[in-house]
């Protein structure tokens, strides 16, 4: 998507595919810059100091940091301890690990001297197929804002959607998820509003979300997570559509920290609630969702906050007394009974186990 | 209730009673300091620069305000100018008027040299009827944590309470309004733990009823207001207390901005939902409560976070990008229909219009 009117990636190669740069999110909204990736390491240390974070981009990292890796030493012993090195940078990111199992499984059996092509090209698929999913998921949410659109059509305004965190195009390497018919229908001339929640404690919303739609000029207002509640009485949102970190053959969504009230909200006010799921989300291994384990994060994020100050100098002020005791519930369950269609890139599924297997012909 | 071991109210009378001080609430939770009153213009002050808030504390303030004006100045000439002066301070907060129209009523009729004494006596007295009046929603509320804890007896934890907002003492003259029982039950030695969402934008949660709770002595832990979705669905809640801005006479809650969803989520797994309602937050004039007009506060409220950085210092920082639009809608409906009971100082009453009125005898 755009940034400053010119067409980024999150992540991408540069001089002719010699040079792998991303987007170095630590500094947005505040600055905008990228950073060459120059060896495994670098790969390494981008995934750990979530200088690339969102799990498809992640993958995507952890993927041309095993290039790096053969680019430079191609040998045998080489390739596992890189494979150890990334790994090891975000040791529970499940895309990580998939990108990395698979590029072993590419590259282990050919000759040192064709291993870095290999890793360039598995690499660059990975990324290719990224965006062709993302894109294929904002044509089938696009299909939902029209229809939406349609129903609505007496009243004059946009579409209003009401989206959470960031399962945007940072997130991912190009289009995001949530956001791909956002853009899509911005794009195409589709005239659509966005209520970003500001995503408490990290700000993904507020920092990232509010960012790229602002750079890619798509009309938005930020709100405090708890204001969704008021805006969905209000007749104000048409439809809220979120991301997940994990979807369960059932259809349950695990997700970042207060979808499940939003979900709610969308519920008790009639409005669709819909979750972009990648494929590569679906935890074919889980039925019930009450069983996936919620990360609890450090206490730190709820108590002090990162900013720029007036003279726009980045500081992390705390808002609490001092010594307050705080927990970090990361993430949250929204059961599938709450959820409106999952949006598949093979297209709009309900949430429900039959009707998942079939449309992943896993019947 | 207690700081630093010391009992305090928010605020009081020193030097036997020539001197009013309050507790200044702009500088909590980072700096702890009492300002006196000496002059109705501080009084005005104090209410306009929210040295003071939460409505039943602006009365007692704007109250006192009237005794240093009468004081100074009995004339006649002073009063209505007293009275215009402290009104303008909050023009919309409802116990500021109905404090001064009572004062007025009061003082109006009496000769000059008697105004003094009896604005000071009304002061005290509106103070002290907050007092009991919050102390008795304190008693009420109690027995609905002691049936609770009854049930759970098998349990041998604390019961787990979770509020919104600061409806605590700093919001009256003493004990609180939802904070009421959470005081008495830890008084009396009822093992209570307090989940305090931090409440965004204005981190009332964060600052004040951590801070609070925490001078006093009771166990809480400070959650995001995200948050509130996943531990009441993992049991990790027993009743959810809040307080109200507005309560119509078919008790409808309008309150601080994500009350709404946490009543929902309290719904969906079953915890009971109270509101702690004192008979002057209800409106009798209103029965629907969504006609009721929603605040909408400066947006810099969502983009600007003010604390204290790691030298102490106190600053604001930005959390967004620059320009970025955000809408501060600061309060919503809670139906009448998702709320368990509303605890009054006349005892524990269902949210519905006969039941009230007859409890406060209006059938």
């Amino acid at each position: 998507m755009k940034v400053g009117g010119v067409p980024y990636r999150a992540i991408y190669t540069a001089a002719g595919g010699a040079e792998v740069r991303v987007i170095d999110q630590t500094r947005l909204p505040h600055r905008f810059g990228t950073l060459r990736l120059e060896t495994v390491a670098d790969a390494a240390r981008a995934i750990r100091d979530m200088v690339v974070r969102g799990a498809p981009l992640i993958g995507a990292t952890a993927a041309y940091g095993v290039a790096l890796a053969m680019r430079a030493d191609p040998s045998d012993a080489s390739l596992p301890k890189s494979l150890a090195l990334l790994a090891s940078a975000r040791p529970t990111a499940v895309n990580l690990r998939w990108a990395l199992d698979s590029a072993a499984e590419l590259l282990r059996p050919l000759p040192p001297g064709e291993r870095s092509d290999a890793a360039f090209d598995f690499a660059t698929r990975l990324c290719e197929e990224d965006v062709s999913r993302n894109r294929s998921i904002g044509r089938h949410g696009l299909e939902v804002f029209r229809e939406i659109a349609g129903r609505a059509a007496a009243a004059p305004g946009p579409i209003n959607i009401m989206t959470h965190c960031n399962a945007g195009w940072l997130a991912t390497v190009d289009w995001g998820t949530a956001t791909a018919p956002v853009y899509l229908a911005h794009d195409e001339g589709m005239r659509v509003h966005v209520w970003v929640r500001e995503t408490r404690p990290r700000f993904q919303g507020a920092a990232l979300t509010a960012w790229e739609l602002g750079q890619h000029g798509v009309p938005h207002t930020l709100v405090s997570d708890s204001a969704a509640g008021h805006l969905l009485a209000r007749g104000k949102v048409d439809i809220v559509i979120v991301g997940t970190d994990r979807t369960t053959a059932a259809g349950d969504v695990a997700n970042k920290v207060g979808t499940y009230p939003l979900a709610l909200a969308a519920r008790d006010n009639g409005v669709p609630f819909y979750v972009a799921a990648p494929s590569p989300s679906i935890d074919w291994t889980i039925e019930d969702g009450a069983g996936i384990p919620i990360e609890e994060r450090d206490p730190e994020e709820i108590t002090r906050v990162w900013g720029v100050d007036e003279d726009g100098v980045e500081r992390r002020v705390r808002v609490t007394p001092e010594g307050t005791r705080a927990a970090n519930y990361a993430f949250d369950l929204t059961p599938a009974r709450l959820v409106t269609g999952l949006v598949t890139e093979r297209g709009v599924c309900a949430p429900e186990r039959t009707a998942l297997r079939r449309m992943f012909g896993r019947l």
